[in-house]
């Protein structure tokens, strides 16, 4: 089994990307995906599979991941937890990692439940629904147990959220203590978790969600965690500068994702063109951008 | 429409009853239940909709609520959330309001997905899946405010993690702040967060999380939150004691439900008898002595 981090770091090399595109799809979807289908949630969960299927085609040539955001999967229930790992296989297929957007967590017990269904070979004997997981470490440090565990037994990652990328990430991660704000003591406890054996790429299975609207905070989670993958969400809608991410790079390009959600898929709306090719063009323009300073940093 | 916490009060005087059953169906199931499937997700995801369709006929004329721990469900993929649509249906048709135990959160736009999923009616023209959620604050009073509308809009109710029953709840919840510990600063995010008109009962639709396990913050919590309903976890296998919820009652009996899960419905393994009997029993018991708190705390 390849330890997580070797895969990263292979793809981000023969990709020349670090590019991870965020799969949120938010309707409408294009119109030809709804073809021939209802609105309700089974018709809805097969335009959003085929919606998903062909984003997938189109950024693959350009992403070093891809995202997918679970909540919109969940919001059309079965059916759309079943679309989610239909397209999470078709992104395995073509070598794409995949990492769940799920931010879960929960006490041991139950964290342990989440790991399986995320990071774990399925029953039926069918591999892992990821490569990685977010999760949420309000609930401490054993809470993360069996997420970390998961990662060591199945050469997974996880990517934990320590300073998020929203406004309203100030009011609890931002929280003044004797020892910094809360998101620093979070980052400790990344640190601290990460028990993993370390891949041949330097980079660990352990890693941290840190907003690229937060270039402060960023450079000091780098120094904090230096050998951890980081993943950078909030370029474009939300307003983050993908010059923030030099600071995130450290031994490996592979070492910080720059995810491009709406600023990619959505870019079709509103363009009477093809919208796959429009989405392509997105992701190549991204890559480019966020290639830039991934291959310019020092390492 | 009718809100949440008056549905919610009046179950709890009909049935004479805070006990919130937690639906966390963990292998072994009862060996009737797998009866004729095979153990792959589909056949694994029909043995625990049969496993909690049994509970919940045991439990419902004891229980003021049942908690599914949806990690479970997840945890066999489309397949399992389709069962957990069922048993929430079930439990509706039973009277019996559901609190999906998901711990979600995410930045706003998302959260919107996941208010979709659990509290609003859903596509097709289905009820709302749950009566309430648990959501995880870690993302600050924006990433709250999705959940809350669907609360306003719907008649649903909310439980925000405030102070969890895990040892780890020290890690992040615990750390110091110049106002106190940083759970009453999210305790102060719940009340803040709280716009939703009160209900008949007195309570609000905006809850917290508190564990059995952290008596001193409860009185607290209360303190802070007169109105919020409250939801206790961490009775019986996680040490809780059923007295501690004393400080919990404020207005209304249902002003706090006390969750018991493996303690009532895992009461059957190493029981040769028939498991529902065993459950009903153990539902019964664990009634009568958190009422007998609930009836006897001051007004």
């Amino acid at each position: 089994m390849t330890h997580f981090a070797d895969r990263l770091a292979a793809r981000v090399e023969a990709t020349e990307s670090v590019l991870c595109v965020g799969l949120d799809p938010r309707l409408p979807f294009p119109s030809d995906c709804h073809r021939g289908l209802r609105d309700d949630r089974s018709g809805l969960a097969r335009a959003m599979e085929r919606y998903c299927l062909g984003l997938i085609e189109a950024v693959e040539p350009f992403a070093a991941a891809v995202k997918p955001q679970v909540a919109f999967f969940e919001a059309l229930g079965g059916y759309g937890l079943t679309a989610l790992e239909r397209v999470s296989a078709a992104a395995a297929e073509r070598g794409l990692p995949v990492i769940a957007d799920a931010k879960r967590g929960d006490i041991a017990s139950t964290a342990a439940a989440y790991a399986a269904a995320w990071l774990e070979p399925r029953p039926g004997g069918e591999p892992p629904l990821a490569d990685a997981l977010t999760v949420n470490p309000y609930l401490g440090a054993d809470s993360l147990e069996p997420f970390t565990a998961a990662c060591r037994e199945h050469g997974r990652g996880l990517y934990v959220l320590v300073r998020t990328s929203n406004p309203g990430s100030a009011d609890v991660q931002g929280l003044e203590t004797p020892d910094g704000p809360v998101w620093q003591s979070v980052a400790a406890l990344v640190a601290a978790a990460d028990t993993a054996p370390v891949a041949a790429c330097g980079l660990s299975a352990i890693g941290a969600v840190v907003g690229l609207t937060q270039p402060a905070a960023l450079a000091t989670i780098r120094r904090l965690l230096p050998r951890a993958p980081l993943l950078l969400p909030g370029l474009g809608v939300q307003g983050g500068d993908p010059g923030a991410a030099r600071a995130a790079y450290a031994s490996h390009p592979a070492g910080a994702l720059v995810v491009a959600a709406r600023s990619v898929i959505e870019v079709w709306r509103g363009d009477p063109g093809d919208w796959r090719s429009a989405v392509a063009a997105a992701a190549q323009e991204h890559r480019r951008t966020t290639w830039n300073v991934a291959s310019h940093a020092p390492a």
